[in-house]
């Protein structure tokens, strides 16, 4: 499908893709770029990668594809440093979990020569680090890809059949609505669970049972990335939480009422919802 | 043990009693006693009993134990009708997941010559009846048990090591200090996800992710039971949901005002405490 694919960033996410790519033979070669000499270690260690070095010019260079995997707060830094160095016609794609700030940002500063496509796969852990990379990662999670009036169709389709190619089932959104339905489906969970964990004491949560610890597994993910996307899609995020502040007075109102009814009619259709995605 | 055990209610929880008292051998003979034929029937079928009968009389008559694991609206009624048929010195538990009404009810109303003990393990699924109970479902999960001035010591020791033998960790409360603990353990989580669900849109719930899925999974719990345990544990609940949106409106502000190094603190904190049971 490719002859070279650079990844920038080789942690969970990277290092997954690049597994993947490799067990599905999706490219002659998978470059690794880090900033660490211990991730790129780990990276080849794992097999996530062919090659691997700490000099970004020099690692996409050749690439026809170059993936830009990287902390939240490198995304657009590392965009900006690799469209410089590619080769002509190369596709750059990010996998950051907001879409309207970078995609905005590498629309305005790409080269004509360089097609680029956000891309966002819902699939994670919460460990992070390329040790934890598996190539099923992206199996039968949803990647939402967010093109706009500047993608390049061509470009667009090649990610699109990519992404279905590391299995995972792709939906096309505009990078707003990308970033709304986020701040809903995932974003808002992972506040509730921080939250929700800040709140109990530790002699209390000790008494925890499975309930409580599959409602609070995603607080375990990475903090310094979480604060970082709730900074990024801050006004979805505020917008999610006033709606779930304001429905949760409505079931406060019925439990003070004592309006059985009422409060069972509103469990029911959640748990409904709930079922339908199995 | 216990030479015959009357279970009352042969669901998950008490299938499950049944399945793991046979297992350990606890007692010569396990009595299931229900509502319905069908359930009894599967009781049996599931060899969660050895014998089941719809007559709630002749169930518990010879039982030193008869265990009340009944749906939450129904416990009281059932410890009222089972008190005058037990023999004397017989020991009847309940597994309610609110302590204060029930225990405050039994201790009021129980005879002399019987021993109550109230006792609620911490254990569950989001499915229930008892072709889903399973012997190994209390194992290593807490069960609280709640004692008063009017409990027999003899029968509280006795029932203590049966939890013990069911490979429960037994923990001791009074009931209200109970109460108060499971609002924030497991009523909170339980009401944070159904209201997560209750505000998703059948078309956005599509984009859900593992994150979103584990947060809400209890919400496919049986909303009857648990829009009961709401209303009966009603003022704890709604203490519990007080502290949270208390906190969620500093988790705001800190978004509000791009307070990362706040915000990283309290996530950090959360993680930890989150991490701590594993």
């Amino acid at each position: 499908m490719f002859k070279k694919i650079a990844i920038i960033g080789v942690g969970l996410i990277g290092g997954s893709i690049g597994l993947a790519v490799k067990e599905k033979k999706l490219a002659k070669e998978v470059i690794g770029i880090g900033r660490r000499r211990s991730s790129i270690r780990n990276a080849l260690k794992k097999g996530a990668v062919d090659r691997a070095t700490l000099d970004l010019r020099e690692g996409v260079k050749e690439a026809d594809l170059i993936i830009v995997a990287t902390s939240v707060d490198k995304v657009m830094t590392k965009i900006k440093e690799a469209a410089p160095c590619a080769k002509a016609k190369a596709i750059i794609i990010d996998v950051n979990g907001t879409k309207k700030n970078v995609v905005e940002y590498a629309d305005k500063i790409m080269p004509k020569r360089i097609c680029f496509v956000g891309t966002h796969p819902l699939a994670g852990l919460d460990q992070s680090g390329v040790l934890f990379a598996d190539s099923r990662l992206f199996d039968n999670t949803v990647c939402i890809i967010t093109p706009t009036r500047h993608t390049n169709k061509t470009a667009l389709r090649k990610i699109i059949r990519f992404w279905e190619r590391l299995s995972a089932r792709v939906k096309i959104l505009s990078p707003q609505a990308h970033d709304i339905v986020v701040a809903r489906v995932s974003h808002l969970p992972h506040i509730l669970s921080y939250n929700l964990c800040s709140i109990i004491s530790s002699k209390d949560i000790k008494m925890a049972g499975s309930g409580f610890k599959d409602t609070t597994r995603i607080a375990k993910s990475n903090p310094d990335m979480w604060a970082d996307i709730f900074l990024q899609n801050r006004s979805n995020l505020l917008r999610s939480i006033d709606d779930f502040e304001r429905s949760l007075k409505v079931l406060k109102s019925y439990i003070i009422r004592n309006k059985k009814e009422q409060l069972l009619k509103r469990l029911a259709i959640a748990k409904g919802k709930r079922e339908s995605i199995g």
